[in-house]
């Protein structure tokens, strides 16, 4: 009876994380800024308790009999395997410091938002030197507690089962393929031209068009939100996927994408097992096979071009005034061009899918410093400047901002997320091939607006598994292959120099 | 050292019931109603944490000995008084029967929001059946653990130490009073024509409209947000308090005012004592002091001539289109009949002051037949079609959705709430009528939009206080008297037949 225990303790767990995404949700979406210190505190007194739940003793003794239960399925034994993870990372670190590594990530990324807006890393160095220093206690915990390397215990909450070795293995050809292969790209691009479309874009239209380019592809927006925060995200539970976007008037292009590119998200934790929810198995299985849901929505299919032959009307109709004054601009031969423009520039979230990894890079190396303790958090811009000279040509001197301030992550906390960004990029790859490769009609289909197929062979192969199989063995299972770099090189010559 | 024990652990709670209010409000305000059963189970399960955090048996040994320690101040002293409350109604009730009900009364709130909208009582029966039964079951274990009838039991939540013999007592000069009090006015009023506006207003101009008034009335909007539910409502917490709305675009005087009731219940909460956050006695002093805050400012402030004659010209800059079609009807003179007008109508929360004691009457009686089992829920419609042809002359016949299914309270399991309301008319006269007493010229600064006085006099005797003294203690302090219904009737007298 142990494993029906620790079912009805990670029920309650998984109820109190519905209670936190919604919460966290709105600290981004709603919070009046001056309300940020309190919720900061009542979020990690929260945590707290959440936490004191997850390391109950009793815990440990149901895990270490209910292995030994016969009666257990497959699902149920990779629940227990999923139970035993969380629990041993949970005990590893004092409670004291999870709280307040909590409420420092919380304070931090409030301090971002002002900080980040006035250019003003001096003034929120102190607050990610707080959050840094608590991270590095809760990953030396981790570390012992686990056998791992400090930044490997971290990458582990969020990606269980991957090393910094794999990162390295599978970025390496990608290292040695993208910067001739960007150059080439950029000087075959320079002789095409392209049209900007002239604004103002509403953000009611804007918001209309996101909604509807939702629907197309399959988000089930009676279980949904689409909202306005200062760092796009998807964030809620399975039956209530709450993605966000930002809108500028002058360009509706960036926050479409997004919302498709969240709207994968999105998909995936939709198409969760529902009789799992609350349970460990029941949750998606890591954040690179998350970002693969997005990247599948985004890059493989909505970049391409047959999904902007289905969408270039829809767009057209969204802003007719724009597209009688500039009939060009939003015709499917500019929008696919837009759509596939690569140039190197300064915000990852922006960047197309040839220069993204040279975000990736520059992020992953800088965080394992920062992480093991070979850099301090004073020497960050100084760091990212020379990082972006390097990798993109581009220097950050006097622009934090666009720098090493630019994303949400370290502010809240999130060390070891980065490389999970390319290795999604990776694994959507594959797995698209591996679609294509056996229902070849999906891009007909796609040019109708119609992701049955796809969404299919994606429930069947991905969603309904949840966290069922590991990663790399969810991957074979799908495509008959362990992760494998060339897909996404692959794709990558076939879209942006398919002649050669 | 138990105080300290005690403080820390309530601190703890505090900070859940934090979460709990944004997670509240979000549900009636952002969730997908299809998100709405496991909403229903994630705050359940939540708030079933929070009660075994509550009952924890150390809080009952902590107790038992900071009663005994010679270092504590009137705060804490009160604190711990508030503790043990707290702590006698949560052991009283078995948590299997908190979690169900709680379950109930959500669920239940989420089915009245679709078959009220449908007029379909017989569909949402069963809901209100299953709430009725287990808030029964919660009232009969209270009743036993307090030694109170179950009904008091229940009352005891919202507002402590009431019984329903003080409601009986206070509420019997004012049965005697109104029906021929009110035949009169409408008499009255039937010789003085009003204008009705005529829209549309939009949702926009009123949203800017009760900004700018919420502004006026000294309600800090960077602690707060003005958002549209089905049902209006003050939540959130102390440094982030959400009020909401809902908008009629044919009608701006109903929203208007409901904001600024709204707005009364918010500065309540953001006046209350921030050292003592957190803490039973840093929390407002029961639902009848709430109910005071907002009918204050609603009923003896903003429909009063002083402040419309403020209010006025702003309201009509707000509607510039309107106002220049019909410059009448948004002419003081014409406001000020508006807000005064008095008629029999369905729905209480559009009432005006002197039939809304009639609406409470009916609910009062109505309420403790079904607690006491001596109604049962299928007999609802025709009591309520009953009462309201005795009280109002009106029928509901056929028209539950305006009868017994238009508030939200009974569908979400809040019995011994509705006479709280009324209550607070009373206290709010009261407190008003001293304010005026003591300070004569704050009639003279409302006419200029300036709440200073009035407002320092609310902090200094009502706000500041939290829960440090009983309601009827505090009253007695801030007014030299228990409370005296007779304030309320005069009150009436004066601003509805001011020459009789």
């Amino acid at each position: 009876m142990s494993y029906e225990k620790l079912h009805a303790h990670f029920r309650r767990l998984g109820q109190l994380d519905e209670v936190s995404a919604i919460v966290q949700w709105d600290q981004a979406v709603n919070m009046p800024e001056s309300a940020g210190p309190a919720r900061a505190e009542a979020m990690a007194g929260f945590l707290r308790v959440r936490h004191e739940l997850l390391v109950d003793p009793r815990v440990g003794e149901w895990l270490s009999v209910a292995a030994e239960q016969a009666d257990l399925g497959d699902f149920e034994v990779a629940n227990l395997l999923q139970m035993r993870r969380l629990y041993r990372r949970a005990t590893a670190v004092p409670a004291d410091l999870v709280e307040a590594s909590a409420q420092a990530d919380n304070e931090s990324e409030q301090a971002w938002r002002r900080y980040r807006a006035e250019n003003d890393f001096a003034s929120f160095a102190p607050h990610l030197e707080q959050v840094l220093s608590l991270k590095r206690q809760v990953a030396e915990a981790l570390s012992e507690a686990l056998g791992l390397s400090v930044y490997d215990a971290l990458m582990d909450e969020f990606e269980p089962g991957i090393r910094a070795r794999d990162i390295d293995r599978t970025f390496a050809p990608l290292e040695a393929f993208l910067p001739a292969f960007t150059d080439e790209v950029l000087e075959r691009q320079a002789g095409e031209p392209v049209t900007t479309p002239r604004g103002p874009f509403t953000i009611e239209q804007q918001r209309d068009l996101g909604l509807a380019m939702m629907r197309a592809v399959g988000f089930d927006l009676s279980r949904g939100r689409l909202d306005v925060s200062h760092h796009p995200f998807c964030g809620g539970t399975g039956s209530d996927v709450r993605i966000t976007t930002r809108y500028d008037e002058r360009d509706f292009t960036s926050a479409l994408m997004g919302v498709l590119h969240e709207s994968g998200h999105g998909k995936y934790e939709q198409g969760l097992p529902s009789l799992w929810r609350h349970q460990p198995v029941g949750l998606a299985r890591g954040m690179a096979m998350h970002e693969s849901q997005s990247l599948l929505l985004e890059m493989q299919v909505c970049r391409g071009r047959e999904f902007l032959r289905f969408a270039a009307p829809l767009i057209e109709r969204a802003f007719p005034q724009n597209a009688k004054q500039q009939p060009d601009a939003l015709s499917f031969d500019n929008l696919e061009r837009l759509y596939t423009r690569v140039r190197r520039s300064y915000i990852r979230v922006d960047a197309d899918e040839v220069t993204y990894p040279a975000h990736i890079l520059l992020r992953y190396d800088l965080e394992r410093q920062l992480i093991d303790g070979r850099m301090s958090v004073r020497q960050l811009p100084d760091a990212w400047d020379s990082g972006m000279r390097r990798l993109l040509q581009l220097s950050t001197s006097g622009n934090d901002r666009d720098g090493c301030m630019q994303d949400v992550h370290w502010p809240s906390g999130a060390f070891g997320y980065f490389p999970l960004y390319t290795l999604g990029a990776m694994v959507a790859a594959q797995l698209f091939a591996s679609v294509l490769r056996e229902h070849p009609t999906v891009t007909d289909e796609l040019e109708r607006g119609s992701f049955e197929t796809l969404d299919a062979w994606l429930r069947e192969n991905v969603w309904r598994w949840g966290s069922r199989y590991a990663t790399d063995e969810l991957l074979e299972r799908a495509t008959g292959e362990r992760l494998n770099p060339e897909h996404f090189i692959t794709h990558l010559r076939q879209r942006y120099l398919p002649s050669s």
